[in-house]
C-alpha cells in the first residue's frame, strides 16, 4: 500500500508505524527559507537568524524571529511565523502559570518540556494539525548555566551545547561540530565538550556569526541578521545580566566587524 | 502525489509542509478586484482605496472598505467583504475589552497581534475555514508614531512604511518601492527609509494618491476612492488630531485635484 | 481538479479562492420564480413583488413574501421562503434585544448589519449551509430618512436608491438605472441620485410598480402583487406615518389605476 | 456533475441551489399509499383521508391519521407514520408552551408558523434528516373563521380553502379546484372563493367525501375513511362546537349515505 | 443511482424517500429464527414464542423471549436479542416514571406510543442504528380490555387482535385471519372481530398454541415454547388476575395436552 | 453489493440485517489461541482456562485469565486480554454501586445483565468499537446456587450448566455435551440436566479438567492452567466457603493428579 | 477483502477481529532504534538501555529513555519518545492522585494497570491514536520484592524475570532465555527462575550489561548506555537503598568494568 492513503489522517500509523502529518510538519520548517543556530558557552547563550525583509518597505523593527518568554528565556521560531507566534503565546501563559503556582521563575528545561507535551498532544488527537516550527529556546539556568532547547513539531526536546534549525540545518549542524573539533587548542583539556564549556561570551557570539556567514556563505550587515543572548558574563552590562534581550544594530554591527577583522 | 488530495482537509499538511487552504484564501483576496495602498510618514498614516459601486442605485455612502476600530486605529480590508466585516466585529470586541482590562487604548501593534493569533488558529482547527481577508491596519502609537500593519489570512503580520494589498498588490509594492528610492533627494538623508519617515501629512496622501492611480493606470474622482487617515499633523483639525477619519468628497477631492496639478 | 470536488464541503474554498455553497445558494434565490423590487425617495420607501397563488384554492391571504421586523422596519425575502421565514424570526429576536438593550428602535443598517454577520458565519462554520434567500429590508433612519438595504447569503450587504432581487434582477436593475437617468428632467439638479432623493411617496410607488409591470411585461391585477410601504409624507395617513406596513387591496388597486392611466 | 454526489450530503445546495435531501422527502409522502384531503366553508373546516388497516386483525380503532393537538387544532398527516407521530408530540409541546406563556390557546396559523419553523432547521442542520411527512392542520380562528393550513417537510406552510397531501395529491388538487369553479352558481356571487365561504357544515363534508371517492373512484364504506372536524355550525352539538373532534363511525355513515343518495 | 449509496447513511432518504438502514433492521427481525405470536379475547392477551435453547448445557430457565415491564404489562421480543434486553429497560424507565409523575401506572397504548417516538428518534438522528427488534407488547387497559400492541424499529406501532413478529410473521398472520374468518360460527354474530372478542381464555391460549403449531408444523413440548399472560378471566387465579405473568412449564403442558386432545 | 462496503462501519445494518463489527469482534475471541471452560454442579461452579507464559522469563504469577469482580464472583475472560481488563474494570464499579445502592452484593444474574447492557450500547453507538472478549461469570446465587453465565461482544448473555469460549470453543462444547449424556447412569435419574445438578465439588473440577485435556489432547501440569472455583460445598474449606478464588498450584496439581490416576 | 481498508480506522475491527492501528504502533516501537532491558533478582530490579546521541553537540545529559515516577518506581520507554514523555507526566499524575487518596506510595503493578487500561482505551475509542510506546516499569514492592513490569500499546501488561523492549527485543529476550536456563549451576536449586530469583545486586547488573553487549555485539563506553536501579541491597547505598536511581557515569564505568574484566 502506498504512502498516500495514511498521511491525511493526523492521528494514524502507517502501516510501518510512521505519522507522516507529524513528517510533513518538519518540511513546512525546512522550506521556510531561515536557519536558525544557537551556541552556548561558559555564561553565555545566543541565538542567531538572518533577518529578511522581504519587501523593502516593510518596517524592519517589526520583522523578527525572536521572542521574549520570560525576562530570562527567550527563543528563536523558524517555520510557520504564524505557527510561532501561537506557540510563543502559549509559552508565555505557561511561563505566568509557574511562576503563579510555584513562586519562581520556570527554568528552560522545565518550559521546554512543557511546551514539548504541548506539541506531542496534536501529534495524537484529530481536528487539530501539529505546530509547523522548530523553537531553540535560551535561557541561564540556576543551577545549571546557560542552556540550549531544541523543541520540534512531534513534541519532542532536547539540549545542545551548539544547534540550528530550519532550511540549513544539516550544514549548520556539520559546520559545528567540526568546530567543536578544534576547539580544543590550547584550552588545557582535549575534550571538545569541555573545551566548549570555557568559551566566553564574545566568543560564543563570533562562533554564531562564523556559522551562519559561513553556512550561507554571506558576509552579513548588522541590519541582516538577529541575535538574541542571555549572558551572566562581566563583559554584559549589570542591567542585562542574565536577562534574555535581542541586540540592537549596533551591537550586532560591532560583532561583525570583529569577526571581519580576525577573519 | 498530486495536490488535489490535501486541500480539502483545513488542517492538514501536504507532503511538502504546505497548508493549501491558506494559499486559496490568498486567492480570495487578489480575486477580489480592489487594491488597497497605505503609506506612513512623520505623524501620518493613510489608507487608500477604490470605491467600486457595482450598480449605479446603490446608497454610495453605504460602500465602503474602511472600517474604524477604535477613535484612532482604523482600517481598510480587501478580499471577502462578508469576512471582513466579521473580522472588525471581532477587532472592535479585542480593543473594548483591551480596554477595559487596562484602562487606556490599545496600541496598533497589539491590536495586530491579537488578530494574527485569532486567524493563525482558523488555520490549524478543523470546523472553519480561514478568512479570505487581507486587512491594513492604521493608527498612531504613542511612543512610535504612525503605524502600518498588514495582516494576512495565516494569521501573519508585520509592519510597514509603505504596503498594498489585493488585485495589484505586486504593481504597488513596485511602484511604491521605486519612489521611495528616490526619495531620499534634498531630504538631508540618504537613507530612503529615513527620507520616508520625514514625509509630511500631505505628502504622504499625494503618494498614496499617485500610487493607486499609476498602479491602475486611472484619474480618479473622489467618489471613485476612499482615503483613510490618522494624523497628528498641525496641519490636522485640532479635533481629529490623532483620530481615525474617512476622508469627506470634498476634501479627496482637493487632494486630487493638488496631485492633479503637481503633475 | 474540477470544480466538483470542493463545492461539497462548506467550509472550504476551492483553488481559486471560491466559496462554492455560497455561489450555489445564489442560484437557489434566483430560480425561485419571483422578482422583488425595492425604490426610495424623499420621504418613502417601497418594497414591491408578485404575489403568485400556485393552487387557486390556496387561501390568498396567507401567501406574502413581505414581512414586518420591527413597527417601523419591514423587508420583502426572494428565494426559500423556508429560509425567509427563519431569517425574520432571528431579525425580529436581534431587533428586541436591540431595543431591550438600548431603549430605542434598531435602525436599519443597524439591522442590517447584524443579520449580515449572522449570515457570514454560516459561509464559515461546518454544519450549517448558508441560507437560500436574499432579503430587502426598508425602513425610515431618524436621521438618514427612507432606507433600503439588500443582504446576500454570503453576508454582505449595502444600501440602494432602488434595488431588485430574484429572478429579474439583472433585467430589473437595468431598467431602474435607465429610468433613474432620465430622472433629472425639471428636477432642478442633473445628478440623477440627487434627483431620486426628491421623488414623492405616489412617484416612488409609481416606479416600483412600472419596473415590475416591464420586467415581467404584465399588467398585474391588485390581487397579483404586494407592496410593503413605509413613508413619512404627509400623503400618509398620520396612524401609520413613518410605520411599516403592507398595502391593502383596494390601495394597490388605486396604485396600479393610476399608473394605468399615466402610462 | 451528476445529481448523486449531492443528494447524500443534508445541508448541501447542490449547483443548481436545489436541495435533494428535502425533494426525497416529499418523495416518501406520495410514496405512502394515502391522500389526505381537507375543505373549509363558512363555519366548518373538515379533514379526510383513507383508513387502510393492512391486516384483518388490526385493531382497526388504533390506525389513525387524524390527531389532535388542542382542543380546538387537529391535523391529518401523510407520510412516515412514525415521523407524524414526533411531529404531533412536538405541535403538541408547542401549543401547550404557547398556552403557558401567553394565557390563550395558540391560533391555527401561529402553530403552522412554528412547526414550520421546525421543519425548516432540519433542512439546514447536519446531522438530521427532515421530516418525511405533510400535515394538514384545521381548527377555528376566533377572528378568522374556520382555517385550512398544509406544511411541507421543506418547512412552507399555507393557508388553502381546500387542499390535499400524499399519494393523489395533484388529481385531487385538480377535482377540487373543478368543483370550486362550480360552486358560484345561484349563490349570489361569481367569485368562486367567495362562494367558498359560504359553504355549510354538511356541504363542507359532502365536498370532501365527494373529492376522496372521485378521486380514487371508490365508494368507501364508513370503517374506510376517517373524517376529522372542527364547526362553529349550529348544526354541530353545543358540547362540541369550535372543537376538533373525530367523527365515530355512525356519522360518518350518515355522511357518506347523504352523498351516495346524492349522487 | 444505485441503492447501495444510501443504505450507509444513517439519516438520510433515498432519491426514493426510503430509508434503508430501517429496512434492514427488519431483515434483522425475520432473520432471528423465531416467530411470536400474540392473541387477544374477552378478557385475555397471550404472547408465546418458540424457546430455543441452542446448547444443550444452556440453563433452559436464563433463556428467554418473554419480559414484564410492569406488573400489568408484558412483552415478547423478536430480533437482536441484545437489543431488545436495551429496549426492556428503557421501557422499565419510562413506566416508572409515568407512574412516578401521574401516580398511576401507565397504559398499554401510552407505554407503547412512548416506546415508538423513541424508535423513530434513531431512525431520522446520526450516530445511532435503529433496534434491530419487533415488540410485542399486551396488558390490560382498565378501560378497553385487553390489549395487544405491536412496535417496530421505524417507530410505527398499532393494536392488533391477533399478531404475529419474526421469521414467520407472514405465515402466521395468514393462519390467523383465516382463522377468525371461521370464529364467527355459533357466536351469535357474523362479524369475526366481534366473534373475536368473546374469546374466552383458555380458547385465546388454544388459538395461540394452534398457531405457532401449525406455521412451524410442530408439536411443540413443554420446554419449546414460552407463553406470557395477562387475564382478567375467573379462570385465573385471583392473585395473578389483571398482571402479566409467564407460565410455567406444567401449565403450558396442561394447554398443550387440551390441544392435542382437541386436535 | 458486497460485505465489504458495510463492515467497516460500527453503527450500521448490512442489507441482511448483520452487525459486521460485531461478528468480527468474536472472531477476536477465537483467534486468541485460548479456551475456557466452566462447569457447575450440586453446589459448585468452576472455571478452567489454560495458562500459557509467552516467555520463559514473564513473572508467570503476573499473568492470569481469571479475575475476581466480588469477593463471591468471579470470572475468566477469553479474546483481547487489554479489553478484558477494561470490561473487569467495569463489572468491580457495577458490583461497587449495586452494594452501594442496594446495601447487598449483586447477583451473578443481575451482574450479567448490566454488563450485557453496557456491551450492548458499543454495538449501537458509533465512536466506540465492541469490546472483543467472552466472559465467563460464575457465582453462588443465595437462592438458585451455583450460576454460570457467558457474555459475548454483543451484549448476549445466557446461564449454562457448563460452558466454554475461546479458540475450541465448539470442540468442547461437544465433548460437555457427550459428557452429560452419559451423566446420568446410576444417579437415579435419567434427565441427564437433573443429574448433573447432583454433581459434587470435585466431579465438577474433575469434568472441566477432563474436557480441557481432552480437547486440547494435552496432560497439562499444574503451572499450565488456572482454576477459579465458588463452591458452598463441605468439601470447601469453611473460610472460602461460597466465596472466589483460585487455586493454588498445589491445589490444582492434587486435582490432575486425582484425574490422571482415574484416567 | 485486502488488508488496507481497515488500518485507517483507529476502532474498527478487521474481519479477521485485529486492530491495526495498535498493531502498527508496535512497529513505532520496534523501528525506534534502541533496545530496553530489565532484569531483577533477589533484592534489585534494573534497566538498561542504549544513550545514542544524535549529534554531537546535543548536551547529553538531556538526552534520556529513563524517568522516575515516584521516588521508589522508575522506568524505561522505547518507541516515540514524545509519547513516552505524555505517558510518563500521566503516570505522575496517577501515582500521585493514588497516594492522595489512599495515603500510602502506588505499588508497581497496581501502577502498570492503571496505565494499561489508559492503554487500552485509546485502542477502543475513536479520535485518539494509541500510543507508539514500550513502557519497563520496575520497582520494588514492599511485600513482592523487586518487580518488573511491561506495558505495551494494546494496553496489555506483565510482569517479568528479565525482559526486552524495542528494536531488538526478540534477540535479547533469547540471549536472557538461554543466560536463564545455565543460571541454575551451583545455586542449589534446579529452576531456573528460583535461581534467578537468588541473584545478587551486582550479578543483575551484570546481566543485564552482557545482554544488551552481546545482543548489539559492541563495547559499550560509560556514555553510551543509562543504567536505572532500584534495589534493597546491603551493597545500595543506604541513601537511595529501596529507591529509583540512575547510575551516574563513574558508577556505569565501574560496572561495565567489572563485566569487562570477568569476560
Amino acid at each position: 500500500m502506498s504512502r498516500t492513503s495514511y498521511d491525511r489522517y493526523l492521528t494514524v500509523f502507517s502501516p510501518e508505524g510512521r505519522l507522516y502529518q507529524v513528517e510533513y510538519a518538519f518540511k513546512a520548517i525546512s522550506g521556510s527559507g531561515h536557519t536558525a543556530i544557537s551556541v552556548r558557552g561558559k555564561d553565555t547563550s545566543v541565538v542567531i537568524i538572518q533577518k529578511k525583509v522581504a519587501d523593502k518597505l516593510i518596517d524592519a523593527s517589526t520583522v523578527t524571529h525572536l521572542f521574549s518568554i520570560t525576562p530570562t528565556i527567550g527563543c528563536v521560531m523558524t517555520g510557520l511565523i504564524a505557527d510561532a507566534r501561537s506557540q510563543v503565546a502559549r509559552a508565555r501563559v505557561e511561563s505566568t502559570d509557574f511562576r503563579f503556582k510555584y513562586g519562581y521563575e520556570i527554568t528552560p528545561d522545565a518550559l521546554a518540556r512543557r511546551l514539548a507535551n504541548l506539541n506531542q498532544v496534536y501529534t495524537q488527537k484529530a481536528a487539530m494539525r501539529p505546530f509547523g516550527i522548530a523553537m531553540i529556546l535560551i535561557g541561564i539556568d540556576p543551577e545549571l548555566g546557560p542552556q540550549v532547547f531544541k523543541l520540534d513539531p512531534a513534541g519532542y526536546f532536547v539540549g545542545f551545547h551548539a544547534s540550528a534549525a530550519g532550511q540549513k540545518q544539516q550544514e549548520a549542524m556539520n559546520h559545528l561540530e567540526k568546530k567543536w573539533k578544534k576547539l580544543d587548542n590550547g584550552r588545557g583539556t582535549d575534550d571538545p565538550i569541555a573545551a566548549g564549556q570555557t568559551l566566553g561570551r564574545d566568543e560564543v557570539i563570533e562562533i554564531a556569526i562564523e556559522a551562519i556567514s559561513t553556512v550561507h556563505a554571506t558576509d552579513y550587515k548588522a541590519g541582516e541578521i538577529e541575535i538574541g543572548i542571555t549572558s551572566s558574563s562581566e563583559l554584559e552590562d549589570p542591567k542585562t545580566r542574565g536577562k534574555w534581550r535581542v541586540m540592537n544594530e549596533a551591537e550586532v554591527e560591532h560583532h561583525l566587524l570583529a569577526y571581519a577583522e580576525k577573519d
